[in-house]
C-alpha cells in the first residue's frame, strides 16, 4: 500500500462510474465497520451525499467473530451486506473499493476497484473508520504461522486450522506430532483470547466427542499466554481471578507474564521454553490500519491517530478519524477500541458533520458514554463490569447473551444467532464444521 | 493423480494411525456422498470394520448446492461431518484422506493424507463412491473461466462470481463492460442449469432491488444454454415446455440447440456469435472420478464404471462401485445419477455385503426404485414426473419443499433451512450475500 497519489488521474467529483455530480457536498467514509456505519446512518437526513467506501462487501459483528472461528456460527449470520445501506438511506452509496492514499491538501482520496483501476475521489468531510488489524510487534513473520482474527475470512482460516488438527491427531502415526497437532496456543488473553480459548475448549469436549475413535479430543491442551500479569486486564482485578479460575475448570491451562519469544511452523517458543504447537492463534495485539497514518497526524503506539475533542484531525480540516483506529482521551484515559465506542463515535460525527452543513456548529465535543464491559467465558459464565457494578456468573451469562442478540445488524442476523445459540447450548453441538477444500497433495 | 502403486510401502491391514488390526473383516468406502454413507449406514449391524475415506470432513445435500451459489443457504446448512458417523455407528471409522490408487491384485488402495503422506490400506471389501466432477468435454482450458457446481468450494466461487460481477458493473465507468458484467451464461439446461438459473433471476430482480443506485439488477440478463433440443431432458417433453415457458417469463433467455465452441476470459462463443458475459458457469457435462476409471473395469462415455447387475466390478472379487460413479443399466436403460439412485445403490451394496459376511448370499439383483424426478424454478413452481404422472405449479412445489427439508441429512440442517426458506420466501432477502476477500489490489 502506497500514499504516493497517482496525479496524472483527473480528479473526479464523483466516484466510480457514478451518477452526474451533484450540487451538494460530499462526505466520505472509508470502512462499513460499526463507527462507518453509525457515521452514514447519522447523516440520513443531511443534504449531502454520502459514500462508504469499503474493500469488503459485507459489515461484520466483530463480538461474535470468534464464535465463528470455533464453528459456532456460519459466516454470514454475523454479516449484513453494506451495500443494503443503498436501499435504506437514500442519500448514500455503496463503493466496493480499497483506499489506498489521501491528500488533504487537495481534499481527495486515491481508491481501488477491481476491474477499473485506481481513480481519486473528492470528497469535502472526510470520515475515517477504517479499524484495526492484527499486529505482531514487529515480528510480521509470525502471522503466516499465528493467523489474528480480524475478518470473516481470518476465522474461517482458524476453524480450518483447528478442525484439521484434531483429523491430523486423528491420522498421524507419530506421537509426539499426535500431541503437537492436539496442541493450540492463544497469544493474548484479552476478550478475544479468553473467549476464544473457552468456546475451543467447550468444543474439544462437548461437541467433539465421541467423533473421534482414535484420539480423545478432551485431552486437548488448550494454552492460553499472555506477556501481561492477569486475564482481561481492563477488567477489574477480582473479575480476572474469577475468569482464571473458571478458564482452568474448562480445562484451558492459563500462562501469564510470559513473553511469546518466537513463533514458527512448530509452535512457540515462550517464557524460554518450546511449545510444539500446529495451532498458534494470535489474539494480542492490534494496530491501526495504515490509513489512519496516512492522514499526516501525530499516531500512538498502535498506529492510532491522534484526534481533537471533536475527533477531527488537527490541521485537516474537515476529516475525521472514528472507531477504532483513533486514539481519543477522555479524562485522562484512552476510549477502549470496542464496538460501542465505535458507533457513539460515529454517530457523533455524523451528527456534527449534519450541523456543520445547516451551517450550525456543533460545540460539545465527544463524550464516550461507557455502557460497561462483558466477557463471555465458555457456557453460562460471562463477568461485566459497568462502573461500581462487578458481576459474574449465570445470570451475567444471560445478560451478555441478549445484549448481544439485540445488538446484531439486522432482524435475519438476531433471528439465527438465537436459534443457533439455542441450538448449540441444548445440543452441544455446533453447525459449521468445515474444512472447505480437500487435503492438498504432494504433486497436484 | 496416478495409478501406480507405492510399492515399497509396508501393507497396513490398518489405516492412519488407527487401533491395532482386528480379526475382522474390513470394508473399505471410498466417498461421504450419498451412496457412500448409505453404504456403511446399511452395514452398522455387520461384523466388520467400515472405514469411509474422504477428501472433505463434511457430507453435502447436493441437491441444493445451487442455493448455497446464489446465497440463499450457507454452506454449513447443508453439510454434516462424515465425522459424526463414528459417534454414531459403532463400527465405523472416518479419515480424511485422499485415495490415490487402487490395485485389486493385492486387495489394497493407496491414500494420501496431510502430515502423514500415502499409504497403502488393505480392504476385504471395497466400496467405491466417488462421485462425479465437472467434465468439459475434452475442453479442460474451459473450467477456469466456467467453474461447475459440485463441491461447496465451487458453490462459494461461484457465489462470489455473480456478487463481484454486480459490484462490478456498479463500478465501471465503461457502458460495454457493464453490459458484460450483467450478462450471466449458464451451459447446460439439466436440473442444475435450470435451478441456478431461475434463482439468479430472482436474486436479481428481487433480492437485489434498490441496493444499487448506478444499475438496475432486474435488467441482468441470464442465458441458459444447451446443445440438446429442450431444457430438462430427462422429463416429458410437455413439462420441458412449460419449464422454459416459466423461465422465460423469470426473464431467462433459453437457447436450446446451440453448442458452445469456446469459453475464455471475456465469455462465450455460441452457435457462431460470441456473447460477452463475466460470469459463464458450467452446469453442462460431468465425468465420473478418476477412481473409478482405475478399478480397470470398462468404462462408459462419462468415465463410469460398469459394473453387473449387483453392482460389482468384473473380474475384482469384492469391489463395488456405486452411485454417480457406476453405470447401470436397468431395462436397457441407465440408472440416472441422482440422489435417489446413490442412496439405494450404497444402501443395497452394504447390505449385500453384511449378508455375505454372515456367509450367506444376496440373490436378487439391485433394482433402483423410481421415486420420481422434481426440478424447482424459482418461487412457487416445480415439476414432477412420476412413472404416469406429471404435474407442475404451486402444490408441485410445495410438495418438491417437503420432500427436500425432510432428505437433509441431520435435524439441525432441516430446521436451519426450513427457516431460511421461510425467511427468503416472504421477504425475498437471502442471508448469504458475502464475498469473503477484499479486492485483489495490482501489488499486492
Amino acid at each position: 500500500m502506497s500514499a504516493i497519489l497517482v496525479n496524472n488521474l483527473p480528479e473526479q467529483r464523483m466516484a466510480f462510474g457514478e451518477a452526474p455530480p451533484s450540487e451538494r457536498k460530499r462526505v466520505v467514509i472509508v470502512g462499513g465497520g460499526f463507527a462507518g456505519l453509525a457515521a452514514a446512518r447519522a447523516l440520513r437526513h443531511a443534504d449531502a451525499d454520502v459514500l462508504v467506501i469499503d474493500r469488503r462487501n459485507h459489515h461484520i459483528f466483530q463480538p461474535l467473530l470468534y464464535q465463528v472461528a470455533t464453528a459456532v456460527l456460519s459466516p454470514a449470520e454475523i454479516a449484513a451486506p453494506i451495500r443494503q445501506l443503498e436501499a435504506k438511506q437514500r442519500n448514500a452509496s455503496v463503493v466496493l473499493a480499497e483506499v489506498t492514499g489521501v491528500d488533504i491538501a487537495s481534499r481527495t482520496i486515491e481508491a481501488f476497484a477491481p476491474g477499473v483501476g485506481v481513480r481519486k475521489i473528492a470528497f469535502d468531510y472526510l470520515v475515517v473508520a477504517t479499524g484495526m488489524r492484527p499486529s505482531y510487534f514487529g515480528h510480521d513473520e509470525f502471522a503466516q504461522f499465528a493467523p489474528g482474527l480480524k475478518s470473516l475470512s481470518d476465522a474461517e482460516t482458524i476453524r480450518t486450522k483447528i478442525l484439521s488438527a484434531f483429523e491430523l491427531a486423528a491420522t498421524t502415526e507419530d506421537e509426539s506430532e499426535r500431541t503437537r497437532q492436539m496442541t493450540f496456543v492463544l497469544v493474548g488473553a484479552g476478550p478475544t483470547g479468553v473467549e476464544l480459548a473457552a468456546s475451543l475448549a467447550q468444543m474439544a469436549k462437548v461437541t467433539l466427542r465421541g467423533n473421534f475413535r482414535r484420539i480423545d479430543p478432551a485431552k486437548a491442551s488448550i494454552i492460553l499466554l499472555d506477556a501481561g500479569e492477569r486475564v482481561l486486564p481492563a477488567f477489574a482485578e477480582r473479575l480476572s481471578r474469577r475468569v482464571t479460575k473458571h478458564l482452568e475448570e474448562l480445562g484451558v491451562k492459563v500462562l501469564t507474564g510470559v513473553k511469546v519469544e518466537t513463533v514458527d511452523e512448530q509452535g512457540v517458543v515462550a517464557g524460554g521454553s518450546r511449545i510444539p504447537s500446529a495451532t498458534v492463534l494470535w489474539t494480542a495485539g492490534v494496530a491501526a490500519s495504515p490509513l489512519a497514518k496516512m492522514l499526516g497526524p501525530k499516531t500512538d503506539h498502535a498506529g492510532r491517530a491522534l484526534v481533537d475533542p471533536f475527533l477531527k484531525v488537527a490541521n485537516a480540516p474537515g476529516v475525521f478519524v472514528v472507531g477504532d483506529a483513533a486514539s481519543v482521551m477522555q479524562d485522562g484515559r484512552a476510549v477502549p477500541g470496542v464496538a460501542q465506542a465505535a458507533i457513539q463515535q460515529g454517530r457523533y460525527v455524523g451528527r456534527l458533520i449534519a450541523k456543520e452543513l445547516k451551517g450550525r456548529e456543533l460545540r460539545r465535543p465527544f463524550r464516550y458514554f461507557d455502557r460497561g464491559n462483558m466477557a463471555v467465558v465458555g457456557k453460562n459464565y460471562a463477568v461485566l463490569e459497568r462502573g461500581w457494578l462487578r458481576t459474574s456468573g449465570f445470570l451475567t451469562f444471560l445478560v451478555w447473551a441478549i445484549v448481544h442478540i439485540l445488538s446484531l445488524p439486522q432482524l435475519q442476523n438476531r433471528l439465527r444467532v438465537q436459534r443457533q445459540w439455542l441450538w448449540s447450548y441444548f445440543t452441544g453441538q455446533r453447525s459449521s464444521r468445515l474444512i472447505p477444500e480437500p487435503p492438498r497433495m504432494p504433486n497436484g
